[in-house]
């Protein structure tokens, strides 16, 4: 195998597709153990050489021009980055390298001098599936049984039970869009699932459990992004999210121009965590007043019950409001999914207590989940403000539920 | 516009493909002295900073591992370069960059400063036109106008006369494909057009004035390839004929296993060239004596006319074998044509006079048109000998042809 | 041949196909000599037994239920139908049998005896071709050459001169739609031309000669459908150009709700051959005081030159106005154009003389066009009133133009 | 209704396209009494009227000719059969008039009134769903997710228990090829299921329960042909499987000419009950004598049990060979499956007692299954002789199960 790769570096045309081919064939075929050796010797043997750096940079400090520079830039790309391209001469190699980098991944805890392995796969990947290669296609039951059968798996956020269940979200008052890359024509990289209503809808299950609507399709004013799925592991950091919920609503608003609200309902993944590191806050000494049974399951390993979280009701929407605007990374909000909508100029438009009462819901997230809105008008305007100062622009509801502690807070100073 | 591009390099997300759009469609209203402006910001002020190499060369000097490495790499890139990636998420924006480096490699003669920005739509033109994208397409009568009309205006080896004369070239005894992006659906990169017939062909006229077979199809031992085609001057220096002729002789292969012959029927650009820039030359005081009509021709500035072609015969063989064989770039032929051919492993199998008696083959190369053979079970040896010594495969006829000359030398010598 | 015809008639299943098949291939290898003793065949010896009719009339009669109706349906069906129908499991045969038709067509006059035969194929086609199989498509440019190539073929109401005329006919501020049928995958069975444009437009060279608008695209109100073409003389008396009209009309709606207009730019064929056959008739006095010269040329033999008739001007509205409301079939008009829009429920709505000034413009209506206008809200009252009693929705200017005659008609009886 | 029938028969046109519309969505929304009632229209009042058959045949009689003969045929065609052709003019009337026929098909017995109702839309569908104007498409897992569906719904002859059961169905070592029409696209109207094997397999239970070959494909050189169904209730008596089949075995002899054997797999569905049925017939005695514990359950009506069949053993095999070849319906087999491929010239390979020993296959044939291999040489004389004769082609295998019998039947006789 290393035979062949170093075979392949120094070909040209097309004496290239075969040793690619092989040596992708190879790689399929390995198990676990090989394939890291495999990444050892991508990392130990195919990387730049030190002294090849600094002649190279030698020679430009001595005479800096177009063509010393880029000698330099020459020496400083590794063998491994050229055996990549070179491999995505054979059929499937794309897909093959979308996985490898998936299990480089997952193996880097492990063995972080794999690093430069997986980021020069993160460089070609990234060139490769550039926004403009991607092409939106709409999901409806004359997809292929094939791709159909992707989303099914691929689903996170809102487990699809089955084909049935699949059928449902897939009829004429919903809608699944995802972006496919002409390498992996039947194999989705991202994919949302958005329902069709004429209310900001706050509870998960009225959309999970609602009946497709008879004939005629009754009026429908906006459009609830509640569920948004990244499908290749072997992608992750290369940005879709916001290119295809932009071009979702491009397509929404051409098809259907009644559509006057472009909504998320979103889970709050990080708030049970939050909430249980920090419960011995001062800050969140106002919850322990308000909801102390609910506040007692902080202290705890497991999750809060149904019962608990409908006692708590209000407290609760208050609680995500601090967590939310409060607790920050840098001077970005902590919850991943804030961050996501508000950089892209969403407004943080409602916080639903109850909305989501599963397992993984009451377990995350208290039940709760938060509705994103995207309007058109103030969304350059969000961005800017998010991007430069991490301001979140909160719709009056939300404030109000910040203030809300305020009644309680000195109280409990008094004590 | 340096606006736009300056804050097209500093958003991220969706942000992106609003600002990629503008800079895309004011680029494509722009008349040649605005794009030349254009380029001139590119050069000028996209490019990288040389404090900023020094600095992070030191830091990677003074503690040399993967992230100061990383750091180094990434202060080498171009904003210009990371411009044309994100430029790149707008529609069309492919197909813009790739008309813009054909513009610029018209332009760089005059303006050599600009190679810089060459070199980098160059490398990410490389990246996003890797083998591993393209789909080889059969081009036949239901291909659509718009393609079938890009064939007609590319074909640059024997031009085709019309519509009619192109549905010749698509019928059941011929077969034409071609290369196609995903970005560029419908504008091929390459293409080759292939007769099948039952022999070696020696002519071009047999191909293109031959009508197509009568009920039922003549059986065919042979493919001829007879006109290869690069479509895109902006994509100049990426390979991809080899990997055309590859995959079409698998199409062609498992189509019609009847096919045990594949050869080109080819041009020789350079030869009338080489004859006359080397008509002093001892090397060719052979021609003179025995064609010294045709000689003659060699010291004025015009082609040869057919009857002198005709005269000369059998010598335009053996000047013809001179020029493949011991007219050099390097250890390389000088030909291009014969560069290509012999590099992807195929062999010198036959010289034709009076292969091509149009206006321009008389001006390029008097008539002559060369078989470049194909044999799968030598391919491999003949590509290495090739591309290690220059060693060049020659059917015994070839060899003949060279040793032809002997018998005039000597007797040249004397006088 | 004649025994393959039988035994398909006696076989069932799977056998069939090969015999329909045989039955196929040869008769597209027959000359038309053979041709016609094949039609003989079928008209003499696949005809039904009067003997056999009458025997199951009989017992129709004596006990007529559905059982003994349906026996004398099946005695009346004749064998040929059921070889028609057998030949249809056979690849190409339907294509085989529109064409088979348009020669019968051809040959009936000369042989009246086929007339059943040609009535039987039409039963089958008529049936195989209904409205339900027809799928409309829109060609542009990116349609097959194929199919582009018949459309440059079928064109017989304004000539297309080339594949560069064609194109511009498929540019942005045109269309061109036809009705396909799954047996005749690349074949169109009609196509109608339309222009988007901002006036009721009256002239064709104003279409033709037009330059495809730049960027943007100028507003449009109005449609103007400016030539249709049936492409199979197989599917005489089969019913299409309403259809397409019709769908087309509702494809445009629905891309361009701005459209507020839809109206043909249409010949009338028969006005010259009306005005020349009735030249004597006291009808036309008027037009003979009026326009002298022009009038000169109805008795002679030769086409209205175009200097008469920009001299005749006003006149020819007024005689084409007459021509299409008083020439009569029947209670319809004897204009095959205007009895089909009018019919349709289109109105008359103008009369456009110097409309076509091509030598057949001039030839077969001296240059006259008409407009026919569909105004959604009244086509149902239209039609109503042309089927009923062959009234003819006018707009005021064609009725001013028939008034116009009287002003001259009293002066010249005077005379 | 009534109304919007009869207009639809008067009028011509694009009108009539608005008015089968009507009539094919109110159809839609009919409950099962209306549509009784709209049947009963249909039947009653869009009937022939018998003295009009009666005028025109005296017309005809007087004066038989070509006109009369058509004049005759027009008034015997109902006005019903004109209402469906008019009908498939709108948007999926053709889908709705094969489930008008399905539904008309189970209300006859109850309603035998409405027979000429059903035989006018079985003229109307033979003549539309014409061998011609069918595809054969390979299902696999790039199918839609609606086509795949429809395949679980309508495998009767082995249930696919969901989808994972199907995907098993669609992987490399086997097939499945199902007919549609243009007007259905999405609706199958026959599928074939198919594995590829390397023995002529007598166990249903060995196909549907392998698991999938890994790579390398193990050689195959049989195609069981191991479930056909036909899709469409309402096309009932249209031939589709001889079609299908003949077509799959050409499909699959192209692409794998390592093909050699082409054999079914099938039930004999009338087994049990012909045993039942006949079980006092002296022609059974060998049985009771042979296996006395299986024959007691001939006069009950459980079906039989596992341990019963297996105990049965050989005289499975001959109960079977003898019901096969014995049992008739005139000359031909009782049995609808043997009927039907003995029909198609395949020969009666192999009886396997133990074939199927789901609970149906016991309740249907006593688990028996039936190999009817296709030897293409062979296919022609077979048919022949059982359409001419009723001759069924066997193996000696077949024989000899048969004259097993002889050495039980005497010895009972003696008794």
């Amino acid at each position: 195998m290393k035979a062949t790769c170093r075979a392949l570096l120094a070909v040209r045309g097309e004496a290239v597709v075969s040793l690619a081919d092989q040596v992708i064939r190879r790689y399929r075929a390995f198990d676990t153990k090989t394939r890291l050796a495999f990444f050892d010797f991508l990392a130990a043997e195919l990387e730049c050489v030190p002294d090849d750096i600094n002649a190279a940079y030698d020679t430009y400090r001595t005479e800096p021009n177009a063509g010393t520079l880029q000698a330099l830039r020459d020496v400083l790309e590794t063998p491994r980055l050229r055996l990549f391209r070179a491999l995505n001469t054979a059929p499937t190699a794309t897909q093959v390298m979308v996985e490898m980098r998936a299990v480089l991944i997952k193996t880097l805890p492990a063995h972080p001098h794999l690093d430069p392995v997986e980021a020069d796969l993160f460089h070609v990947l990234s060139s490769w599936f550039n926004r403009g290669f991607l092409r939106v296609r709409r999901i409806d039951w004359t997809a292929s049984a094939s791709v159909v059968e992707k989303i099914i798996d691929y689903e996170a956020v809102h487990e699809i039970r089955g084909w049935g269940d699949l059928r449902r979200r897939l009829q004429r008052d919903r809608r699944c869009f995802a972006f496919f890359h002409p390498a992996l024509p039947d194999d989705p990289i991202i994919f949302v699932e958005v329902a069709l209503t004429d209310e900001l809808t706050n509870r998960i299950a009225t959309l999970l459990e609602q009946e497709a609507p008879a004939d005629p399709m009754p009026p429908v004013d906006t459009a609830i992004f509640y569920s948004i799925n990244n499908c290749q592991p072997g992608l992750r950091g290369i940005e879709f999210g916001s290119f295809l919920l932009k071009k979702v609503m491009e397509v929404l608003e051409a098809e259907m121009p009644e559509l006057n609200r472009f909504s998320t309902l979103s889970p709050v993944p990080g708030l049970m965590t939050w909430l249980k590191t920090n419960h011995t806050s001062p800050a969140l000494a106002w919850l322990e007043h308000r909801s102390p049974e609910f506040f007692a399951t902080l202290s705890t390993s497991t999750a809060p019950t149904l019962e608990l979280v409908q006692n708590a009701g209000a407290s609760l929407e208050t609680a995500c409001a601090q967590y939310l605007t409060e607790a920050k990374r840098g001077i970005f909000p902590l919850d991943p999914v804030a961050r996501f909508h508000l950089r892209n100029g969403a407004r943080l438009e409602r916080i639903n207590p109850l909305g989501d009462l599963s397992d993984n819901g009451l377990r995350q997230s208290a039940g709760v989940l938060v509705n994103y809105r995207y309007v058109a008008a103030e969304v350059e305007a969000n961005h800017e403000a998010f991007i430069n100062s991490g301001e979140i622009a909160c719709h009056p509801s939300v404030e109000a539920a910040l203030t809300a502690r305020a009644g309680d807070e000195p109280s409990r100073r008094e004590t």
